[in-house]
């Protein structure tokens, strides 16, 4: 298989931690990708109407995308559990995936807003309104977070507490989040969290 | 079942078809929302962080988001094939749905981008790499769409192209889509398709 791969992608960081995993890491081969939304990348789009990472190529080499759908393929392929098969467990995975994602989409939204745009067209209501989803996704991760169970929904959040560290360090998401700092700690030190995907040289 | 509900909506529709093919939507209480990216529904929040259409809430009281679960839910709920059970027919429907709701994220963006945001803050390359996406998520689609079953990406084709009729009609995208334009027609006849869906009085 061969992955379109940004290294710093929270959405690409979700597949590599489901495809290690699930023993399917080293069966990856990694493309290097240029995804911008103002500059679209021509070998994506070739593969990926959308231009964006990761977009997954099977070795039938069909294209998979876009995250959920490459995860939920890879967990197939490796007969896992990170999207449940027990039904309520699996609503909660999903539940909580999309509720990452979607703190993600308001993450990269704020990014390309106050670092792609030029700054002079910056909308101050815009980047509130999505500095705010940030803060109620936060909020309802620190009250429903346990660690009972490792799925496609606390990989996504892992994914995104990362991502808040690279990007949006002035948030300080720590100091309000007590329970979800302790988590982090704890799932940090998975070695498929843990470990840092580069390109081949 | 309670849904947040916008009538214009495409990821909410998304969700009525599916609840429609299935014979569900009887059971589908719809509540209004005011869903806004720069001035968050408060109602909707309390439920779903992210303060978006759709969000389910289940008999149980559980809120289930955003539109792909939602759909799923409903098609285990329902026993429906919207979701094929056959694997290689579920990637291809899944990364249908995906390209689907891409063309439509990035529709979505350009509508804030020119109908919300303040005309002196637009930016002309955010715009023109988002109607890009949407280009060639066409042209994906064109070479693409069949007529062998009814799942959860023709769905969100039909709701993407319904959008576009909606908000972009100047795209006139049938003029370069003929197979496409065909298979909206015929697919438009459907009941669940054809129906309008409206809150109550």
């Amino acid at each position: 298989m061969k992955l379109f791969f940004s290294p710093t992608s929270p959405y690409v960081r979700k597949v590599m931690i489901c495809a290690h995993e699930l023993g399917l890491s080293e069966h990856i081969e990694l493309l290097p990708a240029k995804a911008s939304p103002v500059d679209r990348d021509k070998t994506i789009v070739e593969k990926n109407p959308l231009g964006k990472v990761p977009t997954l190529l099977t070795k039938e080499g069909v294209a998979l995308y876009d995250s959920r759908v490459i995860c939920e393929y890879l967990n197939e392929l490796g007969s896992g559990q990170l999207f449940p098969t027990d039904k309520s467990l699996r609503w909660e995975a999903i539940t909580m995936q999309a509720l990452g994602d979607g703190l993600l989409d308001a993450a990269l939204l704020t990014r390309y807003e106050t670092f792609l745009r030029p700054k002079e067209l910056c909308w101050n209501d815009w980047v509130n309104g999505q500095i705010e989803k940030i803060h109620s996704a936060l909020k309802q991760f620190e009250s429903s977070v346990h660690n009972d169970s490792f799925h496609i929904g606390q990989i996504t959040l892992a994914c995104s507490l990362a991502y808040l560290d690279l990007r949006f360090d002035h948030l300080e998401w720590r100091k309000s989040h007590p329970k979800l700092k302790g988590w982090f700690e704890v799932i940090s030190k998975r070695t498929s969290v843990a470990k840092e995907w580069t390109l081949p040289a």
